[in-house]
């Protein structure tokens, strides 16, 4: 037997925790043998100590270990799941789900809500009405096995003692964490029991990892932690210093992914989903080289097929497939208004989470867990990095359903926007690659 | 208001927290607004991030407010008082007290109980049958006032901050910090109400601080502190690498400090009573030099002043006087056997925690808060280092009542010696002394 105050001295002083401490931790935490204040003192010693790479993975396989492992061996095939550590208008699962699918490869993926300025893919479905958003595993896996796509909520087991620890972490200023976010992320992923999986980094203002070397720290760690559990592995490292795409907000962003699934994707955001994708259908098995990946992600779309699969996809999951060719029918808003830009010049810089507060503000996000959204609302910005503006001219639209919190949301977004009198350059989208 | 979320993170990223926002901790967390585990993430932060010299005083200021302070302003002259960090065989204030207080300076003296391998002045009192360590607050000072002396355990209301917060340090590995260990000892002796403090600073391998250079770094902290607050302060840095004195155990400690009252004191003991009593007098100002305070302190022994001063001590706090000269009577020991040297050389060390561990394992002290301990046993050295020692010779005596535990003692005691064939001098019992 351990005790819990000899862990935290060991890990105080450096020492690398054996595999059966940390399955005590774990498990003990869950259980609720290990008290909160413990654990919050150990989570600290972390911070400021790290934690080894075995100590990483073994704690990302405890974590994991603690709920309920999704068996995915009834599908066929090679079966990719994708993750985003969460971004400003990051639809890209909405579109890069059903464009790999309409190839025949199996996508199986749990997502979760927004929180603070970043959004979620399970809001986002849910601008559907009927959309189930929550599937039996039975039916969550006929359906991949059908149809090539389920895109669900995680169920209340998937990996317990990181819902635990993490509820912990924030409430404690644990968060920033490279260990204990990577291990928090896998093993959830690891748990959704995919073969390979393609890590969406995002690195810059809006993001959680500011820099390249954070995200590149995150990225390679999350990377060995999937490895060591005998997993494909990638990591795109994605630019988040502006907002992704035009839209932002529930409804806004479901809008913005239906049309670039009919060919009209804003050039940053289509970058990032070829990106990803082309790195999913090699982690398939579907194909070779990245110009070959390419060329199959652009005829899902040109040939319509992956439109058809995303119709197809709300229909399974409960919703209507009209109202995918309609949806602005569902767009429910009193107030719609412009943001004049009061200055002229090229676009040089977007703050993504003053964008990404716009939205919260006007109802589109949450604040705190428990918080209900308001689907309908957001931003679409018309000008983006590397665009000229002249003056009076509207640089974005607020979609609101209060007069005041508009007018607050208008001058956000007004002050998001850095412009300079000479040309500026589109930013880079994708910024490296990680295997 | 505060959020604990952001002093936290305040805290975590090394930036000086204020005077507003160190009181909203200390009074939140004491109140039990700032829950446990958002407290434990804090301290763990404090012992990475250490704590500003003004922090540490604000710490320390809060905490003492935290309950009730004693107001000795009816007690004239200056009161001083002493602390020890806590070692082996420490009876010193036993002999100090009646010393000085039989030289006229009031002694008001808040003292504490054993923890661990280490003892406490309380436990050592109650070896008199019917003394009260606990006074009310009236009859502690009417005491001072009229025969110069009162010892008493502290009131659950001093620093009850202190209390919590040692607590939850106590459960997570957060003991050994540098603020956190000075702010503590340093709270409860500011709100004991003296105008002088002389702090002796164990230091060696049966102390806390096991380094001069930790021993001097904790001693400046508290000295520093009390500055701050307006008191005379000195701190003297002890050796605790073998026990102080020959006797170890409650009962058998008492009969050390009367035998030392009588002039019989072991050397090494005597050195620490001279050396913090002659740096409380200066403070007191009842002499100018350190020679004078010597030659004070000697009289009270060769007149039998300070035996009758601590037989007066023993007798208003409810004890019977005449205990004092038969306390031998008072030893209720059913098991007595010595510990014989298997080698023959000088001793060159004495693990004191080990002495102390031997002594807690006979029932003399405690493992937990709550334990119970027997006063009677214990461990009486005949051979300290320095002493030559023959092959079967008695190097000590184990008093237990328990035949089992005393020979499990007897390996302890013996282990605990370590001899070296060529002569070994005595250890040097004042290290520093720091003003």
């Amino acid at each position: 037997m351990f005790r819990m105050y000899d862990l935290i001295e060991k890990k105080k002083n450096k020492e690398e925790l054996k595999e059966e401490e940390i399955a005590y931790i774990v498990s003990g935490f869950t259980r609720g043998e290990i008290l909160d204040y413990q654990m919050s003192a150990f989570l600290m010693a972390v911070y400021f100590c790290g934690m080894t790479k075995k100590e990483t993975f073994l704690l990302t396989q405890k974590m994991k270990e603690s709920g309920d492992v999704l068996d995915l061996s009834g599908i066929s095939g090679i079966k990719v799941d994708k993750h985003s550590t969460g971004g400003v208008g990051d639809k890209t699962t909405l579109v890069l789900a059903p464009m790999i699918a309409s190839l025949g490869v199996p996508v199986a993926k749990m997502s979760g809500r927004g929180l603070g300025h970043t959004g979620g893919t399970i809001d986002k479905l849910e601008a559907f009405p009927g959309f189930m958003t929550s599937l039996p595993e039975e039916k969550f896996i006929s359906n991949v096995n059908q149809y090539k796509i389920a895109v669900a909520g995680q169920t209340k087991n998937l990996a317990p003692a990181d819902k635990k620890i993490y509820a912990l972490r924030d409430a404690t200023a644990c968060v920033n964490s490279i260990p204990l976010i990577a291990s928090s992320i896998m093993s959830k992923k690891l748990a959704s029991g995919a073969d390979g999986i393609c890590l969406d980094v995002k690195v810059g203002s809006g993001a959680f990892m500011k820099t390249i070397d954070d995200a590149t720290l995150l990225a390679k760690t999350m990377v060995d932690i999937g490895r060591a559990a005998d997993k494909k592995m990638v990591a795109v490292l994605t630019n988040m210093d502006e907002p992704l795409g035009c839209a932002v907000g529930n409804t806004l962003e479901v809008m913005e992914a239906i049309d670039s699934l009919r060919g009209n994707g804003p050039k940053d955001f289509m970058e990032v989903v070829f990106a990803l994708g082309s790195e999913m259908l090699m982690m398939a098995e579907v194909c070779q080289s990245k110009e070959q990946a390419i060329k199959m992600l652009s005829s899902t779309i040109s040939d319509g097929s992956a439109l058809e699969t995303f119709k197809t996809f709300v229909e399974i999951q409960g919703g209507n497939r009209q109202d995918v060719d309609h949806m602005e029918d569902l767009l429910d808003i009193s107030c719609k208004k412009e943001v004049i830009s009061l200055e002229e010049g090229y676009v040089s810089s977007i703050e993504a989470e003053q964008i990404g507060n716009a939205s919260m503000l006007l109802g589109g996000g949450r604040a705190s867990k428990e918080d209900t959204i308001d689907l309908s609302v957001g931003v679409i910005l018309h000008k983006k990095v590397g665009d000229k503006v002249q003056k009076n001219e509207s640089i974005a639209t607020i979609y609101g359903n209060s007069r005041d919190l508009v007018e607050i949301a208008i001058k956000k977004v007004r002050d998001a926007y850095t412009f300079r009198k000479e040309k500026t350059m589109p930013n880079q989208m994708v910024l490296k690659i990680i295997k």
